[in-house]
């Protein structure tokens, strides 16, 4: 059957030339980002466990990770969380499949405690954090869907979307979270995993607002601070000066009133532990960021199952399309992929799969569009790649 | 101080001539709408209650509720619910100020049990439902902020986005939803209050996939299910019409097996009783719609106090200004705005403040300008009355 | 088969004739006898729900309500509660029997909603309280064992107490809290639930030391107050000398400091608003009493189910058993029974039914004995007789 | 002031020549028995917290820990916890004093997992086990009431009760939980911490029946399974022997049908991961048993602070005196203590300390009187030294 892929030349400048261009990104130790973290965590850990158990992934559902804030007293030399954070696990999940029984909420506490424990590294799970697990069972049809040796179908009326080629301040704010967190970090141990960076690009110039909660037991004093926030701010404005030749100026914590004696210290290296709250879906794409001035789904990606949830397949994929689109056709200055889905029909056959093209000057479009469906018909067809990638880890979702 | 206002000429081609267009809307009784709404219920009381002790609204951020979907065994003339839908609602609260309790948390039940019984009407508070409650207070430094008499500094870095017009699929979409609800439903009491609009243009064709959670004792047997179902698509399609020349066509849960009778039946209307968690944040922005084709917000908009925190007041801003500029400036096709805050600074000064207009063809963008930049400093002038609007419920925010 | 029923005469002092006799006994609101009640409350609900779905009473054990107390701020003439109470009910129910769903979360829920509206009478069930349930199902042993038409058989190896008559102070201390409630309360609503009755004999001088919950709204000032505690005292003493000929003297909320204006007020009849949380089965027995001169079990009787729980039956078994004999067999000054199950053996054959008895000077103790065993075995014959009457709730649990 | 002691003569059968005798005990890993150690672990680490912080014991109570069961999968060589266990810490304590604050959730969590880790040794905590705490704040009055230097007032109108000495079936059945554990589990790692023991005395002949959660992976297979029991018989047999010249029979989970495979296997040694959920106060007394022929408090002793709860504190003191009393008048057959406070007076003053007394034939009870009261006003002159014992963790609660 042919698929109903839609190549159209779009009109627009290109998001390198808009005068104004914001970007964010929400770093591993944010509240959100741990809730991402953790159902992601947590639908890995039961693909793993059906496969082990059954032979093969089981209808689970586990994106509604809420994270509630704890209180905490943070101090330069140490300080202690005062009352933990909370974090309820939700979700669906099978936990009996033709007489064997699945350990879902066993599975899932565990998955989550080793996920904090390995990426929130400045957290004592035993006494700063809470994990608990409410996991039902879902409903008889969707579970009924995996026993089907086809394509799986579609299990809603919903939409993916994804672009490329990342632009420079793109690529500058992801790097910067990134770097500071498994570069700069080892160095500097007084470096939170919560961090915020907000990328503005106002024509040529751009500034990288970052908001980190810093450390306490790993930092001596106020001076000993105020150093550290120079040696990050260079750090991070000379990794960006290497991707762009515009002006970069980048702030850290401008809410400090150092001279008060007020700064951003945490004891876990996350604001988790005083105020804020955290959900699923509520930070950044699968791509890594928050892009205003591009299309986006509202759909959380982490925690959906990776076999028929299109909110777990349609985004990875449009965005593995859009890449690898933006590699094999030279022309395409920027691409934008949007898939739609029509529930109950199979995954490889979407309602609609559309491509916007803003293509280089003088391209010829017709050669432009026959590649891209090239692409995208390829994708399609190898859709259950995605599940095996997700499944296993090689893509990001948030 | 003048107001770093931005007003830029957008080449694009404008959402009603592209190709394809996307919009949807979840409606009331979706369990992400769900928890919207007693986000929002729940600021609105405690805005109310802190009028009411304190003569001023105080910090609060009711932002996350959980909703964590219980089991049912719908049935037509009957149908009852196994295990009760359990929402969560997190946040955080002032719950004493200059001598004065708050009861933060027995406001925020109370609220939360109104707005469950004046919205999602068909389900029973006594059995099919467990609300709690989990309410921290805030960090100090947010607490005193509302004791300035000044202008409210921003609470965080971040931004809000909105645009006009709508379109055509947009005015529809939206329509369609309320409409069942508002009107049909007092005809027909089977519908229930989840409603899922699923909005596609393809060209001048719209399909518009509706999925509608039904209440079982409404609904006398199969036939009486399938002759709603047309009058409900019947009532769809010419409502749509009356919006637009261009071909409609309307399905309404599509994921009906009729002959095997499986078919959308809920107890309560809503999918929240059947496995279908809900959250804050993830659903409909704060102008009703997700609408892929424009820039988003991630920010959840919903419970969010409506002082300092951007994330509820520049995207309903931002909305309304564009809004206005669209009546004040006829020479404006599309206009997005973009808000963005820095923390610490006045809410009325945002780091940057964009205006992207595409004008009708042959316009004066010198003169648009002009008249755009006179509305947006009259909306940033006058910026508490979006706190006013909010407060009393004059603002949707979902 | 013979039963193993041992009749024992025991020498001992009786306890009217023992110098100190100490009794208590909470009253309905007190938060012990909240988590007792709402426990059998369900109890009593699933019996009906199984035996009207199923046709006979299934498995389930719901004896662990935990009451979290909430906050408040009482005032005279008004009063509000700042953080609601929170009660967890847990327990095992059998959910499906036979492809028949069994909605034992739901019941338990709108239960326990019902019992605190009909016995918390002063608490506002949407503002001032959450309730919450986790409810497993059983092991499949147990659920099991209700399938076989034969006498159940013990689910534990347990034992049941009980003892009559009731001495002087013990009907005096019952009669003292079920008086105010159900007589005095009519006249000054101002009584709260939360009664707790600490009699004490010494010799031949009775003290009272009774501790109310006032409730706020109905109490104009500390003037009030005071009038209202000197009726009560007086109507306690009354009630009391009705009993008894000897010295009796009654105090009412003995912590109060009225000068300083520290009185014992609630805003909701109960002390479970502040500070005082409950639990199942560590307030009075199912004789309604606390009798630490007497044998007592420290099985919690409420919320267990009437079929096969040891906890259960044999506590108000042991209590009927001994008043009947009370009333058969007139030689009887005291008696005490215990019954001792043995896990998997039939419920009327305990593995030991033993009796003590003090009987009047000069009884003839082989005639008493026969008697005794007589009651004894005829009720062991006819032990169902306590299921039917703890399902219909016709026997007290707390 | 003169202290309000009472010494009295009791006519009575002494237990050790009554026919009938029961006596309980649960042990360590019964779900009752590790609420009783999770409060108590709580109240400890909260003594030591505040002890540092504030150089006093302040104000607490954490007496409420509810254990829900789980679910499990238990088998020879293996098995696996489906549903992890969920406990619920609940209590009050003091989280700020004199602008210091108090860690009291963390110290809690920390305590409660420090707890189960050395005691419920075969459980997984970061899989099996999920620990979630609700505490609050007292209220106001008791929170001041450990400002004052002078001996502390009661803070309820309670008793705490004690007896002396034990019996020879007290004896053997307590020492039997605590060998097996301390003992016997070394060389049979099979062995679960979740024992319970029910003693039956018919005149001369002593049954002990013992259930005990194996713990599967120790355990090869049926056959391993069947020669471990007869190896725990046979000790528990011989350890009997040597505390009495009855007869003594053991049975040991008398509820295993060897042939079908059921027997009491468990994957954590502890009941509570299926189906058996567990409260404080329902289980041992201070002394560590049940003991239905006894006089006994309804009061839990575990959790609750030491300072002026007279739960906590009466019934050790009874308990002790009882003890030291037995040691100090050789002429005393049995003791019971019986101490009774009054709300708000002075805990060295009880309203009445009782003291019954079955003495020797032949006592001169006078001399008896005398020396039970000084050893009475003795413990109550430094009746402060309990507070320091229980803060050390040298008395048991359970």
């Amino acid at each position: 059957m042919m698929r109903n892929i839609n190549v159209e030349h779009l009109i627009q400048t290109p998001i390198e030339k808009q005068k104004i261009e914001i970007v964010e990104r929400k770093g591993i130790g944010h509240p959100d980002s741990i809730s991402d973290g953790l159902s992601e965590a947590v639908s890995r850990a039961l693909c793993k466990e059906y496969i082990k158990k059954c032979g093969v992934v089981l209808h689970h559902n586990t994106d509604e990770t809420q994270i509630v804030a704890g209180r905490s007293s943070p101090k330069f030399g140490g300080g202690e969380v005062i009352q933990p954070i909370y974090a309820l696990l939700v979700g669906r999940a099978t936990k009996e499949f033709e007489g064997v029984e699945i350990p879902a909420e066993a599975v899932a506490l565990s998955a989550a405690r080793e996920y904090i424990r390995r990426n929130i590294v400045d957290l004592d799970l035993e006494r700063d954090m809470i994990i608990d697990c409410k996991m039902g069972t879902g409903s008889s049809d969707l579970r009924d869907v995996f026993n089907r040796a086809r394509v799986p179908v579609a299990n809603d009326t919903s939409f993916g979307i994804g672009h490329a080629p990342f632009s420079e301040l793109e690529q500058i704010v992801y790097e910067t979270e990134r770097k500071l967190i498994t570069d700069l970090k080892k160095k500097i141990p007084g470096i939170g995993t919560d961090i915020k960076v907000m990328g503005l690009r106002d024509d040529n110039d751009i500034t990288l607002t970052i908001c980190c909660g810093m450390v306490g037991r790993h930092i001596d004093d106020m001076d000993h601070y105020i150093n550290l926030k120079e040696e990050m701010m260079d750090y991070v404005t000379d990794l960006a000066m290497k991707r762009t030749d515009r002006n970069v100026s980048a702030f850290l914590n401008t809410g400090d009133n150092e001279k008060c004696g007020s700064v951003f210290l945490t004891v876990t290296g996350t604001s988790a532990e005083m105020g804020d709250d955290g959900s699923v879906g509520r930070g950044n794409r699968c791509n890594g960021l928050i892009t205003p001035g591009r299309p986006m789904s509202m759909e959380a990606t982490s925690g959906k199952n990776p076999i028929n949830h299109i909110g777990k397949i349609y985004n990875p994929l449009s965005t593995q399309m859009a890449r690898d689109i933006v590699k094999a056709v030279p022309e395409v200055q920027d691409v934008y992929i949007r898939l739609l889905s029509q529930i109950g029909k199979p995954i490889d056959q979407p309602l609609v799969a559309s491509a916007q093209i803003i293509p280089e000057d003088g391209a010829n479009f017709a050669s432009v569009r026959a590649e891209t469906e090239a692409v995208m018909d390829e994708w399609l067809s190898n859709i259950t790649r995605i599940t095996d990638m997700v499944s296993k880890g090689e893509l990001d979702t948030f």
